[in-house]
């Protein structure tokens, strides 16, 4: 805040210049003392000015009816870029559901367009209803040498990004580069530390000693961890956990319950997304979802809402900003009439109601992207069936299998027995082996990644998607190589996609020319297109809930077990490009 | 920490290269998931490298012998600088008690002698078993105007000291400055937010708008509650409360005690000293002190030990470096016997025994200060009986009096009536008004302030000291004039320090030569001399336990009511100076 703003909001707290807006009537949920107070709030510039306003004048009144005013919540960790709206239009579906700050970590633009494809996606998001702080992407790309990329962040340019006000952290590091010992990372670990800032972990998988020297390298929390007994083992390290709760990510549950029968400490827990479709978003709701399923667990209401408020800010060092409705915050709050279960009926931002009745009251603003980023799908091989062959010498071979695991990103390493005919390898939907394909997309290279994949389900047609964790070339999942060269056409012709085909035919897509990350419609749009898209998916024998979410995960070569790249099938633990083919039968 | 150093300890946590020290058999107190572990801990380079040992090589091995392994104590706020001690004696008393971290805030050195006092003060002081972070000086001097210093901070030092890796927030920061909207103090909160750093409130007295106010100007904390409702109206508008407890300020009983029964979160709660003299840390301790007093009064023990570590790292935004034993904190920790009352028996601190049986193991360390730091007084008034004098054409007069509080630094605004002989207006110790005389000691302008206080108790003689905050000019109260300046001219001889006279005699001194605000002897010797000082006092009719603390602090022209420069008697409450004198009488 400059000089002037900060007078004026002194002299607005004394009483001796008149509020921009009084909110009366509201019981203040105080997450500092842990109290619920009756009282009035005061705000100017989009400060809260006081928290006990009943004697001040104002321009404005906004009648609280009563209600809980509880802080805006915050969304610690998550891929903005991975939502398929872009942040203009994802403020469609987050900002009704409360949520006022959102701790991102741009990485998928990044690794399809670098510095400049991060700052076009936040270039003038200060005008957005809701905050959007940055987690500074230090793995862009995440494994370097073992796929393709359109864009990086070497230690230049994340050293600039992380001095940025916006900048509270630098981002998820994977477990390979900090055990490896890699400069390159420790410097940005440095470089964070230097500047006051944390840096986040990501340790998906890691446990025992490789946990503890992980935890060395000067990591303040994690968001991977699926279970109790995870979360545990890293909060006892001074590793603060960030519980997730995304499309295909659901790790509220066993967290939670496993914390309360065990008694820990919960000032050090805290909420986030990672990764969660529009889609999920509308149905079942965002931050505000997982306050209202601690509260169903059994953690007392205003527990539950520190960790999606003050706990977050504090970790994140910014609770002089956001997450408690006192004197010189941001006046982000939320009016509920409820408490047992919040419901997010009025959200303030910055001093606005901008929401209510769970709709953004004023949905319009457009902003433009690049056209460099409105064209970023370039591809020279893909479009055609024979692209995706793999041949062998043998009547049969056994296979990789990349196996997903149901609302997890980790997956398992399964093999399959696969028929050869005339020397080209079959899928085979009746074990459900599909063909898996990455297919680069920056028109450096054409390579293509081939290999198995288990639980999509498809007993017919193809599946794929330009975005895919985290290089974002174009992955397609399916059962044949005719529709899985049409879906790849549709992408390209989309310029960034999610495509469904069958019969050598395209059934059903969704154009997401930003980047090929992100629509450029309405959050509406987007869920009604993706809900044709998932029931076209199901039609076709498709099992799960978010087949793009799951697909979009399928190829990342730093989760566990397996990925796939444009460079070939990755054994994520040696980070070695491996066959997809073990051994020639027949 | 450098990458060298970062990867030494990743290997270390690995198992890949040998620890430094392995304790083994501790009961971990886990500050972050509030539990206690039995386990062996790893030390590499100073800092933890594994919290579970067992099965790891090291260099050396301490037996924990079962004992509660709790984080090495923070306090939140002192001004180490008027602890009589230099810091090197200092840690003498405190590091057998467990303290490891000061939060200081140098305002005493930096008064006396600006930047190049402070640089002095903290000059190699990373060789003592103790850390210190400073809270940079944001008010030197304190009442500009009102008061002569030695040395001054302005926006450009203060902007400089608030980019060292070793400062962690912008000090106390007292309401006329952020209520009078002045410009170069909010500067310094602004420079603070941009660096990440937080800014100390001290609020004593304030309350309603005024506080209100205060809390807008961006302030994080405040370590002036007195009782449980001051603490709670400022956790309320999102001020932590740092908990005070020094040798004149008791404020711990009754904060916890209320906060115990209010049931409000504890997760803002934190300790301080401010201003404790070694007398008695030594008698009842520092920080494990206040952690034992919060036991007895029923907060529970883990929760008592996050109060005096996490929470106060967490807070200064320093949790990645002290505060739990925890990979790549510093190895800051003590090893307890007991859990219910933590007794300090062992203290290692950067990886080192450094205390144990509450005795420093290895006191010698000598520091030098420079010269014109060693020889700082300079008065060209005091030394003379008529110096002190006060006339009067009356026969009695009205006069203000400063009524001192016990165990407060705030003072009552009191009035008496005194007889005027010959024009010259008397003490009256059967009332115990004393005269009471602030000496300017800088060689600037011979300035005397006079004027009475209410408190001490003295029958006859006089009381002085070169530490009289924050300007540090000779303050001076007695029973008459004779043995004032008797008292000054000891001052100046011991080039700063403490005096006892009576009779026109010198009948107790401590020399003080360091900025004549510390002594150069071990903490042991002050005590003693101390000692022998109170109880010379307490024979001359003395009251007080701590008459000197509280004569460091009566001539404070910040704290409510009335306070003395060597510019004369100052109303706080209206920033002015007003004459001793109310009125003539006959």
């Amino acid at each position: 805040m400059n000089i002037s703003e900060r007078k004026q909001l002194i002299q607005a707290g004394l009483g001796d210049i008149p509020l921009d807006l009084k909110i009366t009537n509201v019981k203040l949920v105080n997450v500092y003392s842990g109290e619920i107070c009756q009282t009035d709030l005061g705000i100017k510039n989009g400060r809260i000015a006081s928290i006990s306003a009943a004697d001040l004048k104002a321009e404005k009144i906004l009648d609280g009816k009563g209600d809980y005013a509880l802080p805006g919540l915050i969304d610690t960790h998550v891929h903005i870029d991975s939502t398929l709206l872009t942040p203009e239009h994802l403020a469609e579906v987050i900002v009704p559901h409360g949520t006022t700050a959102m701790f991102v970590d741009p990485m998928e633009i990044s690794n399809v367009a670098g510095m400049h494809g991060l700052k076009a996606l936040i270039d003038k998001t200060d005008r957005l209803p809701y905050r959007i702080y940055l987690e500074v992407s230090s793995r862009v790309p995440t494994a370097p040498g073992l796929e393709t990329t359109g864009g990086e962040l070497g230690l230049i340019e994340v050293s600039e990004i992380l001095t940025w006000e916006q900048s509270i952290s630098l981002g998820e590091l994977d477990p390979s580069k900090v055990l490896g010992l890699q400069d390159e990372y420790l410097k940005k670990i440095e470089r964070a530390e230097q500047l006051g800032k944390i840096s986040n972990g990501h340790t998906a998988g890691l446990s025992g000693k490789a946990l503890d020297g992980y935890a060395c390298g000067g990591l303040s929390d994690d968001h991977e961890c699926v279970d109790f007994q995870d979360a545990l083992t890293r909060l006892r390290l001074g590793l603060s956990v960030l519980i997730r709760e995304g499309s295909s990510e659901r790790n509220l549950i066993p967290i939670v319950t496993g914390a309360l029968e065990a008694g820990i400490d919960f000032s050090n827990l805290m909420f986030c997304t990672d990764d969660k479709h529009p889609t999920e978003i509308v149905t079942e709701g965002h931050i505000d979802y997982m306050v209202n399923k601690a509260i169903q667990l059994g953690v007392p209401p205003i527990k539950a809402i520190q960790m999606a408020t003050i706990n977050s800010a504090r970790h994140f060092r910014i609770d002089h900003l956001v997450g408690s409705i006192s004197p010189g915050r941001f006046a982000d709050l939320i009016l509920s009439p409820t408490l047992d279960q919040i419901r997010t009926e009025r959200v303030i931002q910055n001093g606005n109601l901008v929401a209510q009745k769970y709709q953004l009251i004023d949905p319009q603003m457009t902003r433009y992207y690049p056209p460099d980023l409105m064209k970023s799908i370039h591809i020279s091989r893909g479009s055609k069936p024979e692209d995706f062959r793999l041949t062998a010498s043998a009547n049969h071979v056994k296979v990789w299998v990349i196996g997903l695991i149901r609302d997890q990103i980790i997956n398992h390493r399964e093999t399959g027995t696969l028929s050869v005919n005339d020397g080209i390898v079959q899928t085979d939907s009746s074990q459900d082996i599909l063909k898996l394909a990455a297919v680069e997309r920056y028109g450096k290279n054409g390579n293509i990644g081939i290999t198995f994949v288990r639980g999509f389900g498809l007993k017919s047609g193809a599946i794929a998607s330009s975005v895919s964790h985290d290089h974002h070339n174009i992955v397609v999942a399916g059962c044949n190589d005719q529709d899985m060269a049409a879906c790849v056409r549709a992408v390209q012709e989309m310029q960034g996609g999610l495509a469904l085909a069958d019969g050598g035919e395209v059934i059903g897509r969704l154009a997401l020319p930003v980047a090929g990350l992100m629509s450029d419609h309405s959050a509406a749009e987007v869920i009604e297109e993706l809900k044709t898209l998932n029931a076209g998916y199901t039609r076709l024998g498709g099992v799960l809930s978010a087949p793009f979410m799951a697909l979009s995960f399928i190829s990342l070569p730093t989760v566990p077990e397996l990925g796939l790249t444009d460079k070939g099938l990755i054994d994520v633990e040696t980070r070695s490009i491996i066959s997809p083919i073990l051994e020639a039968m027949n």
